[in-house]
């Protein structure tokens, strides 16, 4: 026990406490009567309350939580270049919702526990909701982004920035459109979020889902079998064609030269001569799938091309994506700085048949869609801040009201009213009497640009000392011209 | 059946779908396959999907997340003038640490199902998880905001705008500071976050727990009952006082005669003079507590008067507050304009004991904040909107890119690149020969402030049309300045 307080101690992220007051109530009577029953069975175990986050969760402290509205700050402005509306969906839906969307992760899913009433899950992303919301509203096109949470009973792993709780930040674009030109915008809109949060180098991995299919059909998958091996070829990232085939003979039984056929093809990648090439390919085009995929990323190239991005990306036929719902071009972003630790970070591709599933009268609104993970790049965006030893500024305070001596306090109330009142952003103490250097000192380190000083004699001189914290110098200022003269300052320094 | 479906299919919050599709994949043989199985036995009834939001919740769509994004960004503002660092915390906790501080709204809790590993809850409100944030980080003073959804299994009302997934905007003070000088501050961005939204007269009411408990320890209320009486006490808002006398003496034990003594002092309220009275009172000032309460409040009444809030202020001695943690003052900001319906718009109050609750050493971190409940200000501001038939702009598209002619999809893709690349907001169709009129159409519909339009003479010239969509007049700009043009343009426009 002692052993493992001692542990537990050392780790904020896990306190394991006494739990001695039942009620907040401060009534010290309650309490020492509470406690006084306790003491009488003595060796009954206290009750603990074991202080940490739930499994796969982290909070977010203030620079943390600066530094990534920074991020989700910049996404939105990207999301907004590009005329994206915005909606927001509950956190929860209704379970049978998200039933049957999202193959074997369906057991990652969050259920609410039965208290009585509906059978609710906590949304696994962003994309289900998306679609449900369209179909029970009727909406045929829209173009709109989400930026929020998701949730997903995943093993997290803290050091690849992977957690059970996590934003996705989405933009999709629904609706009966020309080929490919939704598509290029989507990873337009990916590269451009990907070099305003200058993350470093990377690249986007392009494939088709009816290349796929139609890869599997030619080498002669049966049907039943398109999505199991499509999730074995996904595994291509992490695992080597070696133990891919195997799971594709001894799990998933195909034949050896069926899958040797598939692994011909899922290795290659390249750009648009890769298409090229493939165009070419007796047995891929014997499949009028694989034909229609590649036309389609022939397009998509030449879309590229005009929008300049086509260094960025790259057609990488082992890309599959794990979710059941893409029905077509299919991306995934990743970084090239980072080894293998960080992976992907933004992916998504088109899913016609989504919003059919539960339209009422099976409508089919196409959609398609990019979703930026942003936990993995905030790990990478802080590891770069700390090792440029930047500090993260968490407040935004322009002014610090300060007072030279004792009883002072009204003024310096009066003096945070009329800045706050004018759009300043100021602060003092909640001490009555503060020490002028705790003051200063407070100042130097929020890096609080300015301070107005009020001491006896300036009160009664009508005047403050407002001081340049960096310079430390100190000018005087008339109190009725402060606001003013503060506003003249701010405009200057920034 | 039939009726059934008629009823909900005329509400589009509710509408029930067949589920003929089992899995979305894009596989004609595989979905044919399905359905004929379906067909094999047609007396069976077709599993369902209620398209639906969960109970007690809703979509924001783009018009009213627009509302919504400009209120919290306001609210944001007020935050951080005052120096607030902003924290996230997990929408969930460990079932323990909500466990015992809600008093009778503990039922409220949303439990999630146990999948195996640790037992968990839904959040309530922020500050439990705040109180939890400090006591695990071992925080001794902090001034934060956070922003975030919070869940309760209430009875929603939607006229009311009460549901049960909604936003808590938080503002807390934490720390050893001197006497009213954070609850002042508290108050003050109340006061101005509700003028910043515009949304009418409001008024603050106070009161101080102490004060409270003073009142029922002189009135002869047993020290157990406290907390059930204060309960009774908060239903004043609703009922009149013989029912909630009829509740203290039938339902909670209250002599009559203890009813009535507290009666007298509920049921008063008024401003600082009514401290003055008070103190001359000779049944409650034998209570030492009611004492240091009017003490507190005559501090409280001249900090208020410095900021400049004093007539917004009402001293209430029947606001109880239903939640167990208050330690002091206490208040809430009530709409004067909405009658009834709103109710409460924000309230909060000090509770030092809540994080001593979680500390591995029960150290007593004070703390005093205050949460805005910003879904009825919502409702109160869509109203408002609606009434003065104002618009809502759900993008802020700057330049909408069109072609006058057939096959100029190219082109208009290299003008939006040029466009995004500088940072400007423009989208264009995605249709590869849209209709010129549909294309202005849609510039009007959408306030879209300026059009560049596209045509083959102007493509062969090296030109572009740069249209002002209100005024409708055309101006030709040379290819390679029209970034330019558009930034100066909108610099006037803006």
């Amino acid at each position: 026990m002692l052993r493992n307080l001692t542990r537990t101690f050392s780790c904020p992220q896990s306190i394991i406490v006494k739990s001695c007051f039942v009620h907040s109530v401060p009534l010290p009577y309650a309490a020492a009567d509470i406690m006084s029953k306790e003491q009488e069975k003595p060796q009954e175990k206290p009750s603990k309350i074991q202080l940490k986050t739930p499994k796969g969760t982290r909070d977010y402290g203030p620079e943390h939580t600066a530094i990534r509205n920074d991020v989700l700050g910049r996404i939105t402005e990207v999301f907004k270049r590009h005329g994206a509306v915005n909606i927001d969906t509950p956190i929860f839906e209704l379970k049978d919702v998200l039933t049957g969307k999202y193959g074997e992760d369906s057991k990652l899913i969050y259920d609410l526990a039965d208290q009585g009433g509906e059978s609710l899950s906590l949304r696994y992303d962003l994309t289900v909701p998306f679609a449900r919301y369209l179909a029970m509203n009727k909406i045929t096109n829209i173009k709109r982004y989400q930026i929020a949470k998701v949730y997903r009973r995943d093993n997290p792993s803290v050091a690849r920035g992977r957690y059970r709780e996590f934003y996705q930040c989405d933009f999709d674009i629904a609706g009966q459109y020309d080929d490919m030109l939704p598509e290029a915008e989507c990873v337009f809109v990916a590269a451009e979020i990907l070099r305003s949060l200058d993350a470093g180098k990377f690249k986007v991995k392009v494939n088709h889902r009816m290349l796929l299919d139609g890869l599997f059909e030619s080498c002669g998958v049966p049907i039943d079998k398109f999505r199991t091996i499509c999730s074995s070829v996904d595994k291509l990232d992490k695992s080597k064609w070696d133990e891919v085939k195997k799971e594709m003979t001894d799990e998933k039984g195909l034949t050896g030269e069926v899958a040797d056929k598939i692994g011909t093809y899922v290795q290659l990648h390249g750009t648009d001569e890769l298409v090229t090439t493939l165009f070419k390919d007796e047995l891929l085009t014997t499949s009028k799938m694989a034909v229609q995929g590649l036309e389609a990323m022939k397009l998509f190239f030449e879309y590229i091309k005009l929008f300049g991005i086509d260094d960025i990306v790259s057609f990488d036929m082992s890309l599959a994506r794990g979710l059941d719902y893409y029905t077509g071009i299919i991306y995934e972003v990743v970084l090239l700085d980072q080894g293998e630790s960080v992976g992907s970070v933004a992916g998504g591709g088109r899913y016609d048949n989504l919003v059919g599933m539960f339209h009422p009268k099976n409508k089919t609104i196409p959609c398609v869609g990019i979703s930026i993970g942003v936990e993995r790049l905030f790990t990478v965006i802080e590891a770069k801040l700390a090792k440029q030893k930047q500090k993260t500024r968490a407040t935004e305070i322009q002014v610090f009201v300060a007072a030279a001596q004792k009883n002072l306090v009204e003024h310096r109330m009066i003096v945070c009213k009329d800045l706050w009142n004018a759009g300043i952003k100021a602060e003092h103490s909640y001490k009555k009497n503060p020490k002028l250097l705790a003051q200063l000192q407070h100042c130097e380190e929020n890096e609080i640009p300015w301070a107005v000083v009020i001491g006896e004699e300036e009160v009664s001189k009508g005047v403050v000392k407002l001081r340049d914290v960096v310079t430390r110098k100190e000018e005087e200022v008339k109190r009725e011209e402060l606001v003013e003269e503060i506003f003249k300052r701010l405009q200057i320094k920034s």
